[in-house]
């Protein structure tokens, strides 16, 4: 006879561990920027807490999804590798695999939903990746990668739904914490759910007494709705400008996100352009609407976090200069 | 009888020396950031040459104008501190006045010329600054500092005229070339001269193998006409986007550009908006287009810096995001 926490402590625990995460951050350090953490004091007063912001935004290839795409590129086999990788992506998990298989010198197949952000499809051009494009659903990317895969033998290197990439993403939180040791909260945004698991790993490991919040845009909030329910919820018909956030959660994600993460906090798409706005001005980033999104609960005092330390990871920085939500006089 | 070179070193030199650049630079050193350099692997394949970015728009108050004023405003013995100071600028140097007096806790009066961006008034104000507008020609910022002056018993940190000044601007070039030994070209932009000749004084001492060039928008080009002529010109009768860069120079900055300033590069508007956009886009940093102008000669070119290693001094970010040269769609 087990008590219920022994039986949980023999369940095989979904998504990697901290040791993986430990591995990746060796493994992927010739390949990702050591991005720093910025503080502005007028944003903490602002926000009446202390932040951290973790600058993915400065990372290779433009966001934190290099870690996750080293780390998985990088964890192939000689034999796997030489097949090359696939992927679908809205933008920046395919830029940073095509960046990282380049690094390996194996090619990638990238599809690509055709209202992908321009700037986006330039990028993983530029890094040597080979894009097809399919319809903007998760079913059309699917179905594309699957052929894909099919006519050329490469490994699918999910953008969240794997163990590698989740481990790897982890390694942006772990970094903060190393440097920041003692903080209250670590905010990440929440998508497929890489970042924000990833996130929750870390932090439990190394600074178990922290909460750490997803932070999503209302107008795709199936994160919270999953976790609300217990059950993967569709992606609702909202439209975001957080171009990055429109992927919904895998039963990998929610399960580690159902362990543990405090709770998700909703951005109004008013709120990005605003978190944007202060970002832009007082830290001097760029920070793409995306990137935006974790840093608005704090800005804008969703939170109860007065008087805390909170550690924000701003994600990306790759947005279109033409269509800004603010910018030259009209 | 004297050789000419002995009665050069007779000569009283115009200017700081290196050894206040040291002492400026410890002064300092608890007031002011030690802004990152940064690197872009696609702007130096752009540029046909290894370019590192020091990044003073990641400086406090926006700009490394805090070096100058910071070392200004703790130079001053306890008497003159407790009159306060004045100045006159177009912005930066007004922000980061009142920001440096605010951390001596004194008061800090700023002439400011009616047309100066509301984001530089606005930050002026944030920093305690208190404001008097003036028009916007150099003659009436003068007498309306003057006037200050009589009325308020404070004393004059002039934007640039000013040996204080000229050393705390030189830290920038100070702890750049300590971060990168071997440069070739150190690149800064020229508008009233103290960031170029402090530039110049570093380069010198630190890397006396480098070449300092100054870089100069086409539509105020008074810099350049002044070094070719050996006397002091007239601002043109141009309008730049870089509001920053329309003062200048002095006879104390001109005396010392002509010492060992190699050149002075040319940049048209265009080139500004065009360098902002790679700067933004490709190292995810918000600079102004003052700031940017330094950026120009080198990503375009104009310079004959291939294969070569190049330091460029990206002086600011305080940008209006609603005044910007590319944005939302029109």
């Amino acid at each position: 006879m087990s008590t219920p926490s022994q039986q949980q402590s023999q369940m095989p625990a979904v998504g990697p561990n901290f040791n993986d995460v430990r591995a990746a951050h060796w493994r992927i350090a010739p390949h990702v920027h050591r991005t720093p953490v910025m503080t502005s004091a007028s944003l903490d007063a602002l926000a009446g807490a202390r932040l951290f912001f973790k600058c993915e935004n400065l990372q290779r290839s433009g966001s934190f999804k290099m870690r996750g795409a080293s780390n998985a590129v990088f964890s192939l086999s000689e034999q796997e590798a030489a097949r090359g990788v696939v992927t679908h992506s809205s933008g920046n998990h395919a830029a940073a695999l095509a960046l990282a298989a380049r690094r390996r010198g194996i090619r990638a197949w990238i599809v690509m939903p055709s209202d992908a952000p321009q700037i986006k499809r330039r990028a993983v051009e530029t890094y040597g990746g080979e894009i097809t494009l399919c319809e903007p659903t998760l079913a059309s990317r699917e179905a594309t990668a699957a052929e894909v895969m099919r006519r050329t033998g490469a490994v699918l290197v999910h953008p969240y739904d794997d163990d590698r990439i989740i481990a790897g993403q982890a390694t942006a939180a772990l970094e903060l914490i190393e440097e920041v040791p003692d903080l209250d909260f670590v905010l990440a945004p929440v998508s497929g759910g890489g970042l924000l698991s990833g996130t929750d790993i870390a932090a439990k490991a190394l600074r178990p007494a922290s909460q750490v919040i997803g932070c999503e845009p209302t107008q795709a909030d199936d994160a919270a709705r999953s976790l609300a329910t217990g059950k993967l919820q569709p992606a609702g018909s909202g439209a975001t400008m957080a171009d990055g956030l429109r992927a919904t959660l895998s039963l990998r994600t929610l399960s580690i996100l159902q362990r543990s993460v405090g709770s998700i906090a909703l951005v109004t798409e008013n709120e990005i352009v605003a978190a944007m706005r202060l970002l832009w001005e007082r830290l001097k980033l760029v920070v793409e609407p995306s990137g935006a999104v974790a840093a608005a609960p704090a800005l804008f005092r969703q939170i109860h976090a007065e008087g805390k330390k909170v550690g924000i990871i701003l994600s990306g920085g790759n947005v279109d200069l033409d269509t800004l939500p603010f910018g030259r006089e009209r």
